[in-house]
């Protein structure tokens, strides 16, 4: 796969040829080689948006270029690429996401817009690709294969077929098909999981996989039906296992789930390194303004004792032949100009970022020209019934006392729920937990405008006093993830998720905290500085109500039915074992 | 690219998930894993044609296998695979070809039918298709990008532009654009060769380079207009150059032209070799009889000072992304079962040989069933006017001596030629060399119907006695290409040729040796051991008459006109350098 450029090819040759001048020369650097592993001095020559020669010092052109950058004896390594990233899970949108990540050399990521598309099916996609089209940063699409994660589990604002994926695959950068997550679907050979991969095998696009733990005979029947590809490592020799199995495998380092560097462990001795690339699947904006994203990862695996040159080819080059682009990754004759000047080869903050031969960041300053023609057009996707009262966020029951499913936390990270059956008193034909302590309401409210609902119990800890917690973020589906232990509060909560179209929302004694995310009710608009005061406003007050250790989308994942424990969706209570549904209430 | 195998993947699925026994078994080997670089003990289960698992020796599984191999504690590594080949230089048609080398351990060879092209347009490369349907061997098909290579200067047999190649990268196992040999044509843009790429990169097809010596900005220049491979370096600092500028290198053991290992020099200190492969490009039966083909190129990269893993890398995986193939040259779930096992890592001959999961060869042997239903329907492609007589083989000319071009080897091998001016006297409308040692005739007459032909001079130092040598194996456009010094023998040399439908006839005093060559009077029907007793015959009287170190197509390459000398043509006689066309005779 080539990345067309802007410039005519026969442009580009006649400048290689030094027949007419070329735009940029970029000169006093310490060239990496990412082919050969080389460090040597050169001079970079650029037209347009492409690399048309690296040259030696000592080479003069027979025309001088337009512009001459000095890059000061700084090393000159490609742009990083990530090579699976969901956009939603930083909370900006696209255009906002590239002036976040690109000063720290990030100039290539490969999404999986899941979560859109389970909140507004393709017109989600198609949101995605039209704000990623103003962005400086390259962004390539995957389509979603997964849409729901859960079928009949759960109910979400969408439902993707083959046919629906084909539609996806013939549109503008989606050059793939995301991650196949549904992996019992894949070895049964499920219609949806197989003819998603026939449409892909078709056309002979990227298949990226999904293999949490999964481990020699199924692993091996994964590979076999189709993706080349898995991020899901937690361990050394997971990576190693998947690799001797022909697997590219993305090392993550993510927000949610983090093992990195402990992944280099199984693989740092090998010979070769090129079957893996670096990603940050799900990172949120908190940390990507403190640490980055790629260049993190090139750092932590240095900081680990990986070569810094293998730690920058794993960074940089390799996601491209995993994709199958022969453009892009490298610095070379033809090759799409996305570089950086860098001081070390530490991960540190670049001196200057290029991307298609402009230089758009500069010691962490973003200088992307603005792109004012950018549209973030959007529905508010927050659709509730709409007479929704306090008794709909209680439990019904009939007799004096029932006993109701209470769902026990069981593991901390990721948290994981075992069910109790808790006797509790009936009054007015509502289950009571008046002077409960430690017990609150979970639930999960659909907000695609079916009415599906479901109000249980949970065990939690939370300092004094009437609260309600209400996100909109709630993998997969996204519907409305409620804690709380007033139904007022609940039913203000969700009403003022309704009016924000979307977010987080915490209500107690003191007040309310709001982070507002409109986009699909996973992203905000605003621009990454303005976000990370709104996240840290409501996290030092999820903190205090919930405790100091509590993670910001701490109810962002007991609506997620592929976890393993019990988990709540607008259908019901599901044990993720059994993949089947539990009563709440067992009357007495 | 996936290679589609035989088996249904639901099939192949449950037997890895042992739901169902595998075909094969190959138990007691030291795997070597091609992407991590190990070693370890291994078994290696097969369904139908396709590697289903590879597990640790004491992972028993569930179902045993209907077959169980023991590979007596050889190292299994995959088979090798040739990145660059032209079938028609070996003599043999694919089906023998196949049964040659198969046994030495190459299971997949990428194949240019540029020869069988210039002769027999389209239907050569049908027939090159049929006719490799019926082999062991895996063999795929580049679409030949420069029939003829020299346009104007010589006739032969078809012309492709850009819509003759889009049909035949619609045909079955046809994987890409060959190499693009007319750089000039590529750099400046011509009709011809912008109109390939453009058809070639709408596919997003393997774009075959083709670059001998190109360097600094041309080299540059070439990799722009899209090319990603090259086969043409010549030495060490040549493949360095290359690599750097993001070539993906074949390095070449050809017989033609040989200057391997001397081509590692440049790269074996690298970190990494990923960009490296192994092609023989032309090499000739009697040459793979004695040494094999891929094999004997990691024996002489191993002598060399390469690392044997790095080696059989080199010649296994490596070929394989640089296709775009994703289930090719390794031995791994989902991967083709295309694998050898050998004793040591050194290139000597497997022990067994497998493609597809069956075993095809073992030390040295042969055993792939008989393909009875293999076509070799095949037309005489000699089509000379129907009146030939002596006086045609002879140069006329007026008045009473005549300056005449001679064609003067300047350089051995390859041989190139300059032009001497030479007087001769004229007898009867005749150039007459009567009486003049080390001089002959030298000839190309066009075997396309057209009747064009060119008779001129060279010195050629050659035993006593009057000869004729002719062959239809002449560079690119197989024109019959004659030497001589008596125009009688000149005259049954070729209508000898016309007969045995090409090959290569050499007549002298002492009688006639034919070589004959009836598949576009470039390949045999013969398999490879009588074939090469045939060719060491005719070799030995052309170095009786011609001198001890007289290479078997020493004449096959002085009408090749994209050489930088002087050569002759159908069309005249040729100065490479200038592209022009010089006189045969300069009246005086």
């Amino acid at each position: 796969m080539v990345i067309e450029g802007k410039a005519a090819a026969q442009d580009l040759i006649d400048a290689a040829l030094q027949k007419v001048p070329c735009d940029l020369s970029v000169e006093n650097i310490k060239y990496v080689n990412v082919f050969t592993g080389e460090i040597y001095p050169a001079v970079v020559d650029v037209v347009v948006d492409t690399v048309v020669r690296v040259r030696r010092p000592d080479e003069r052109c027979a025309l001088p270029s337009h512009t001459v950058f000095d890059g000061k004896g700084a090393y000159l390594i490609p742009g990083f690429i990530d090579s699976h990233v969901h956009v939603e899970s930083t909370m900006m949108i696209p255009s906002n996401l590239s002036r976040a990540v690109v000063p720290w050399g990030t100039t290539t990521i490969m999404t999986d817009p899941h979560e859109i598309a389970n909140v507004m099916g393709i017109d989600g996609v198609r949101f995605m690709i039209e704000n990623s089209s103003h962005s400086a940063l390259r962004q390539f699409i995957l389509a979603p294969s997964c849409v729901p994660s859960a079928p009949g589990l759960e109910t979400g604002g969408a439902i993707f077929d083959a046919p629906t994926v084909a539609r996806l695959l013939d549109m503008e950068r989606v050059v793939g098909v995301a991650e196949l997550m549904d992996y019992p679907g894949v070895l049964s050979g499920s219609d949806r999981m197989r003819s998603i991969l026939e449409e892909g095998a078709r056309r002979g696009v990227f298949l990226q996989g999904h293999a949490p733990s999964l481990s020699g005979k199924e692993l091996a029947a994964y590979r076999i039906a189709g993706p080349v590809s898995d991020h899901e490592s937690s361990s050394g020799s997971e990576v190693l296992e998947k690799v001797r199995n022909g697997f590219h495998v993305d090392l993550r380092g993510g927000s949610i789930v983090s093992t990195f560097p402990d992944l280099l462990s199984g693989i740092r001795e090998n010979r070769w390194h090129d079957m893996l690339s670096f990603c940050t699947d799900d990172r949120i904006a908190t940390e990507i303004r403190e640490k980055g994203t790629i260049n993190d990862l090139v750092q932590r695996a240095v900081l680990a004792g990986l070569d810094p040159v293998e730690a920058v080819r794993i960074g940089t080059f390799n996601a491209a032949p995993e994709y199958g682009f022969t453009n892009l990754g490298a610095v070379a004759p033809g090759y799409i100009a996305d570089f950086q000047l860098v001081r070390e080869l530490d991960g540190g903050m670049p001196e200057a970022v290029f991307i298609g031969g402009k230089q758009v960041a500069g010691n962490g300053r973003d200088i992307a020209p603005d792109r004012t023609d950018a549209q973030h057009k959007h529905a508010n996707t927050v659709h509730l019934t709409e007479c929704l009262q306090e008794p709909d966020f209680r439990i019904p029951a009939d007799g004096e006392t029932a006993d109701v499913a209470v769902l026990v936390p069981f593991l901390k990270a990721p948290i994981l729920y075992n069910i109790a059956q808790e006797r509790f008193p009936v009054r007015d034909g509502f289950v009571s937990i008046e002077g409960c302590s430690g017990i609150c309401y979970a639930a999960v409210f659909n907000r695609y405008g079916n009415g599906a609902r479901t109000v249980a119990l949970t065990r939690l800890e939370t300092a004094e006093g009437r609260f309600a917690f209400a996100t909109t973020v709630s993998h997969d589906c996204h519907n409305i993830a409620l804690l709380y232990n007033d139904e007022s509060y609940a039913l203000k909560a969700v009403h003022t998720l309704k009016e924000s179209g979307g977010g987080l929302v915490l209500l107690h004694e003191d007040g309310m905290n709001v982070l507002p995310l409109p986009v699909a009710g996973l992203m905000s608009l605003s621009p990454i500085d303005e976000l990370c005061d709104q996240i840290t406003a409501i996290h030092d007050a999820i903190r205090a109500l919930f405790g100091d250790g509590t993670n910001l989308l701490f109810a962002s994942v007991f609506s997620l039915p592929c976890l393993p424990g019990a988990v709540i969706t607008d259908l019901g209570i599901v044990d993720g074992a059994t993949q089947s549904f539990i009563p709440v209430v067992n009357e007495v």
